[in-house]
């Protein structure tokens, strides 16, 4: 009999950060897919910041939590073993929420069959989430419009850089907050971005005006922190400002307060929170405005793997630290 | 050789308040109108919250600042009595931005002709200023639908008693925020409100529970202050926040800060801050919407009248201490 090892969520995060503790290593008996159904193999799994938000002790109804005894929730890319499916044969490549496991069984929902002459990091790291994401974001509530000034934080993350290339290619002024030197060279000097800012180094206000001097018109939010309120009170009449992600905040027993609705006002300022979840229906479209930048090779991205499933475990700390370079993945 | 009196800005409001020392009650020549002009007797005035951001010693380039030894701005009512313009003849009762003056001269421009029949009162407490802001932010910014509940501070001020009334006939759930019983009991008994929270008594969290049991979707903000982080946490999934006004925050030397960014990402609500003079142009779109209610019998006022030019020059601090009773407002 064969099997397979998956992982369960075990408890809930605290605020001394995610490790195995939180979970249980399983090992499964490998399933035959029933009729409409087809097994996936995963390869490679990705990492984001919104797992995060699935993990959390909130009750509150509107977060898709998962429930304790579930396999953790996660988006993956494999290939298809055994099929059961009309539309799934064997050897096609799939992406889809497969989860912390080394083999699912899928009817089909929620998957997509992708191009296998795509490497699976690329495929992880632009045409899913992150992609969907940063477009999502930087579109459709930033409105960018040539000549503007964009900052993003999180700005070597998997939807950050793509959100300032993306920016870069449409014309804009963009600016980028990361944490260490390493990082703000590789999206200037790699992404071509404008400017970077070290979350981590002293002197942020004085660099931030330095970078910005005609203020910032579309503000693309991916971690929270001191950096916030340094940024709004920058924004320029009718900016725009996209919430993707409050990662300094995750954990926090109380959030830090939000900026004074006062610049809101006067400026005329719409802030706008999202997540993908609401807007997957919209991936097609999404995809339209996405594609031609990566096929006018403007959207550069770095993956970094891990290996081994249970090395996810411990991998989701890295976003507290900062310490991913590029799109966190871990191969199988 | 005739005169009138005007009043012009004579220094900046501090966190004292605004007093008759702000200001230079100057006796000027009665002017002859040239070939394009009319001459204007007002004869009624409107106090609005925005006059104490254009009185702000905030050099921001954003908001129009009325500079010192400048008549102060406002809007206002009158009768043409001379006239060299072809579109306005003498007998026409027109609206427009006056100033703090008992004759105008004007050239046309931005300034309307109204309704004779029409009371000078109503015509500034719902078809000026406070009308066409009430409608922009609910139904631009706040997308009103049956069945959702509102919010809206300032309850019983001109915008905030027009919200809500819009928002009943819209068929919404409508709760206000206002201070002291009896602005509480008039909007409840006399506009329809279904409940009110005075924000000078104490319990107004858990007030604020009991009248919102399906929570909070669109949030109109007129005030400021602690009801704002109330609010704000029980704001409902896809919430829409429109940020008109900050009167508890106008004159502080450090404005509260505002909540935590995290809620706006986790339920994906939309704040957007907006001030009437970006529309005015759509005014006319805007008086489509707002006229039937009006018609219809559904929007109620009442003016809170002050008798005098002069009595403008304390007469806006009652936004600040709250006392006014309804549109406030100036007869010359």
């Amino acid at each position: 009999m064969s099997t397979y090892t998956a992982i369960t969520l075990a408890d809930r995060p605290s605020a001394e950060g995610i490790g195995p503790n939180l979970f249980n290593v399983e090992q499964r008996e490998l399933p035959t897919p029933a009729a409409g159904e087809f097994l996936v193999k995963q390869t490679h799994m990705s990492l984001d910041p919104a797992m995060l938000g699935w993990m959390s002790p909130d009750t509150d109804s509107y977060i898709p939590r998962v429930e304790l005894g579930e396999v953790m929730r996660s988006f993956g890319y494999g290939e298809v073993m055994e099929s059961q499916h009309p539309d799934f044969k064997v050897g096609d490549r799939v992406t889809g929420m497969f989860g912390w496991t080394e083999y699912a069984i899928s009817n089909g929902q929620g998957v997509s069959t992708v191009d296998a002459s795509l490497p699976a990091e690329m495929v992880l790291s632009i045409f899913a989430l992150p992609g969907l994401t940063a477009t999502q974001g930087l579109y459709r509530i930033g409105k960018p419009k040539a000549g503007e000034t964009l900052v993003v934080t999180g700005a070597a993350g998997s939807v950050g850089s793509m959100v300032g290339q993306l920016a870069k290619a449409e014309g804009l002024r963009v600016i980028g907050v990361a944490g260490g030197q390493e990082k703000c060279d590789w999206i200037v000097n790699e992404l071509g971005f404008d400017g970077a800012i070290d979350y981590k180094a002293d002197g942020m206000k004085e660099k931030l005006a330095e970078l910005t001097p005609d203020g910032i018109d579309v503000y693309f939010e991916n971690t929270g922190g001191p950096i916030q309120h340094l940024v709004f009170e920058r924004m320029n009449a009718h900016g725009r400002v996209a919430v993707c992600g409050m990662i300094a905040d995750y954990l926090a027993e109380t959030p830090a307060p939000g900026p004074s609705w006062i610049n809101l006002l006067v400026k005329r300022i719409t802030i706008q929170g999202f997540t993908m979840p609401d807007h997957l229906h919209e991936a097609p479209q999404l995809l339209e405005i996405l594609t031609p930048h990566v096929q006018a090779g403007k959207i550069k991205y770095r993956a970094h793997v891990l290996e081994g499933l249970e090395s996810a475990m411990t991998g989701l700390n890295l976003f507290f630290t900062g310490e991913n370079k590029g799109k966190l993945l871990v191969k199988l």
